[in-house]
């Protein structure tokens, strides 16, 4: 998985993704302490993470992998928001 | 999802795609300000995706999860249009 | 899907690939105007694409999903040989 | 796969993996000889890897090919750790 | 599908594989003439290709599409041992 933070909202009319309600977040890739990339990605979220939120993204085919996600064409999902990261022993992100 | 826009279409007679009238587009993906670069990719439409318009691309496995597309040797799929953006609380991008 | 043109064939003998027949082909990825980038990879081919061929290619897990290939250990197959391609309205290949 | 050495770990409260008591791990990835790339990414681990050990990691959608992972929206695993690697006949990492 | 050459192997001991007996090769990727590109991957072997020998590798989901290797985690697999490679109708590699 890779790490990121909510920085935007991506609005979709015309959709083939057959899943109402679905929201998309436009997600910029961190490094492990929270520093942006600029490296930009589109996900579905459906655990309602917040601007400027750092989550843990799963990309192409297991994004299928939730209930709502079943058989439908996403390629990139918010599995989870990060509360805390330690390398080497040291916290390097905390929410 | 990946961002793009429609710049031109594919054509091809022998096929081994198992779907009939597909249509292949040629896109050059973007940033999330619609701004392209130069990276180009082939992919399915169902959708009616028109010149110029930015669209969510799906990309791997997950491409073949529309009734049409099941099973299908797709890698990479029209899932919307891109109506507007937003980054930091401001609009970056409108249809 | 990403375009290419067929460069050469690779044989191999012990092989572990569930099919007997199978066509592996040496592909140079193009840009869309049919330029060579000295990028190769090698695609199975079910078609009959011929030498300098331009064709569409499909990677990874939807390789698999023509009924040859179904549940066989390919990531890359050519999908189609291309006829035309049009950006910005102007063709820019054709066969 | 590629390898990879457990350098910290990654916390999350809201999740939508569908799985308890699952421990994220941050990686950073190794060339064969245990030298670190600077390269992070965040791995699922059931097999309790340690701190600076280095592992096996499987990326995209077989991570889910295990009893505890099927069917959940993980996209890399840590699958081994690794003992010991040759290469032209010299043993060049042991744990 | 990728070429590459067998330079060694990688032996696990705590294994989350669920196949016993698996053979990890250290590969060393390779253009199509067989000169190595330094790019190093872990590739699960079945067919018994030996030191130095040049093969041909699946990548990502379908390297679990073989009987031994159905619904386990692997990412990357010796689909073949390469005979023969010709390119512009001139052979560039033999065994």
């Amino acid at each position: 998985m890779n790490l990121g933070k909510v920085v935007g909202t991506v609005v979709c009319s015309s959709k083939n993704d057959g899943i109402s309600g679905a929201r998309y977040l436009l997600i910029d890739k961190t490094n492990q302490r929270g520093e942006k990339k600029g490296d930009y990605l589109v996900a579905l979220d459906l655990i309602g993470a917040g601007y400027n939120e750092m989550v843990l993204i799963t990309e192409g085919s297991p994004s299928r992998e939730t209930p709502l996600t079943v058989n439908k064409p996403f390629d990139a999902l918010v599995v989870g928001i990060v509360d805390l990261i330690d390398e080497n022993n040291k916290v390097i992100y905390r929410k």
